[in-house]
């Protein structure tokens, strides 16, 4: 600890959605917490969560919108120098693709004391609720994961390679959906290559759609599934339709393209 | 729900080592379960969670040892087959290099209702309590996951790929370290890229190294690292120095090899 400051921030990862899937230090932390400062993805159900009189600054971010990110540092630093507790909650995991590491460095850099909390990434947990492993013996032996936003013509990402990796799971691709499955058939992924989009994952709202890398796109705007959503393209992909078990509250709405047809088999 | 079986499985990712970091969900099914077959890298305390007169089966597998993955099954399969609820508690993530998936299709075959709870997944989380996030805006846009398994002959991996991803996650890697590192150089890897292992992570007895990824193997073998441990390999490995937080109970103990001074600039 670097300086005088009594204060502490715990980065906490509040998980893909579902309230429950907080750790059990993650809803510790902010049980003791005198501010919690939060995002836009994160379950009413887990801020409701503090303790009484705690203090609730919503920082929502949407692409373009929402507090910048030096103003949430500053925010958070602030509070932390008053000496309070603060938990910083944030949707998934704050060290995939949640700029908890920038925050972290912030925090260093002014001396304040911080913790990590890891939560559950929906990179893993969202293909998990549609009954898709990322990993699988037979299927898929490593997994590599990306954000839609990497897509964009300024990316330097090589997606030479990551159409090469079994599984790629892509967060954050709901818009650029199209031009990233055009992407990967253009490094040559196989065009029979299952994909599934999970929209809302973990959620009552839970929706997949499961086609192909080639007919993905398509599939999911005709079943006009909402963001946010994750695409996972690979083989383990087809376990979906042998592995579903979680029903959301309007019950099982899967749309398997017809084009697809072998998708339904058991590997 | 196939058959009319009244028992239910639920496979539980604990988490990677620290207890608390199990989900709250994960905690509630591991209370209300009438048996709990455990892996060898669960924590006792969460064993020990199960309410009195449950059912405790340890199944602990090392590569050549244990209890057949077949045996398993057919154990989650009989205890559910007998109308209790039964957790499968497994170390990680059970759906990353878990097997969740196989034990999944066998109950799914023999028509016994399951669900799955996330865990905190180590490749994730070992790496936050080193102070490494696995994606950072500037340093690492991308991350893939492997086993050091795969790392063997037989492996039909794509390593040119994995080369190329920014940041590389290899779990099971201990006694491969030094093959994984060499395959990776082979694969034209800068020998300047940063690389950290991470043993015995989110635990009291947690222990870092940092080297480049031409200096990690001698430095971790120096270091007398145990197992089990990560190697992250990547610009974000770089970020040890500036973000460690966490400390084990004998004080923080991180050997950054001499011959990789850079590292401990902030970048």
């Amino acid at each position: 600890m670097i300086g005088a400051v009594a204060g502490v921030v715990y980065i906490v990862g509040a998980g893909p959605g579902d309230p429950e899937l907080i750790t059990v230090r993650g809803r510790r932390m902010l049980r003791r917490s005198d501010v919690v400062v939060y995002d836009r993805l994160v379950h009413p159900a887990l801020v409701r969560r503090a303790r009484a009189g705690a203090e609730r600054i919503f920082v929502g971010k949407r692409p373009g919108h929402g507090i910048r990110q030096e103003a949430i540092n500053a925010l958070l630093i602030d509070r932390a120098r008053r000496g309070l507790r603060v938990t910083r909650l944030k949707g998934g995991d704050p060290f995939v693709f949640g700029r908890g590491g920038e925050e972290a460095e912030a925090l260093r850099a002014a001396g304040v004391r911080f913790e990590i909390v890891p939560g559950i990434t929906s990179a893993v947990a969202v293909p998990a609720y549609a009954g898709i492993p990322v990993t699988h013996r037979r299927l898929g032996s490593a997994f590599a994961v990306v954000t839609g936003h990497e897509c964009a013509g300024a990316s330097d990402l090589d997606w030479t390679a990551l159409a090469r990796i079994p599984t790629l799971v892509v967060l954050m691709g709901h818009r650029a959906l199209r031009a990233i499955a055009a992407r990967l058939l253009t490094e040559g992924i196989s065009p029979a290559t299952p994909a599934a989009v999970v929209s809302r994952g973990t959620t009552p709202d839970q929706r997949t759609v499961v086609s192909t890398i080639s007919g993905i796109a398509t599939a999911a705007a005709r079943a006009g599934l909402a963001a946010p959503s994750i695409l996972i393209v690979g083989e383990v992909a087809r376990l979906h339709g042998a592995l579903e078990w979680f029903t959301p509250a309007g019950g099982l709405e899967t749309a398997v393209d017809p084009a697809a047809v072998p998708l339904r088999q058991r590997p």
